[in-house]
């Protein structure tokens, strides 16, 4: 079994089309993850994820803060609490609209990237 | 994309060896996710999930509350912010000994049940 606290695993910088980003791996092949993997992006105020699209769908879940989701069909307002799931093909972005720093859980499917 | 507030979906309660316990299916089937599936797991104070073991996996998020995930190995502290891997096959409990509802995000493969 792993434990750990989000906030103690190291995190690393996302560089293309993104803003003010840091990525964790939470839960990861290293861990021994064979089917999804659970990640957390902290993002911070007035930063963004890239505004994109794969083949690959998001389980997301954020646990603090607040912001939004951009879409195609415009932005929706999210803060903690909040639920979204993004099937594969979708275009979006995760923006922080707030004060503080927004933190999500993404998990993917492991054939992703 | 689905966009929802965890405590939205209606819960249900999780009877065999749980005590206390509201489930809610947050990305699922339903919605059309085909890999894994994100489920939220209400833990009233003194509640506990069953005590028991499967082949597939937990991806566990700690967002609300505090109480204890018991293993083979004796139990350790949980709390808001924490991550738990349950690999398949090991024995696992979550359990809330603080006086708020423990609320967990436990994510399981498609294949699970």
């Amino acid at each position: 079994m792993k434990h750990v606290h989000f906030s103690d695993v190291e995190g690393s910088p996302v560089e293309e089309g993104a803003e003010g980003v840091a990525f964790r791996m939470l839960i990861g092949p290293e861990d021994g993850a064979a089917n999804f993997y659970m990640r957390n992006f902290e993002i911070a105020p007035g930063g963004h994820t890239p505004l994109h699209e794969h083949a690959w769908e998001h389980e997301v879940f954020v646990h603090s803060g607040s912001g939004r989701v951009n879409t195609a069909s415009g932005p929706e307002p999210i803060s903690a609490g909040d639920v979204v799931f993004v099937p594969g093909g979708q275009t979006h972005q995760f923006e922080n609209t707030g004060s503080e720093p927004l933190q999500i859980i993404c998990l993917v499917p492991a054939e992703s990237g």
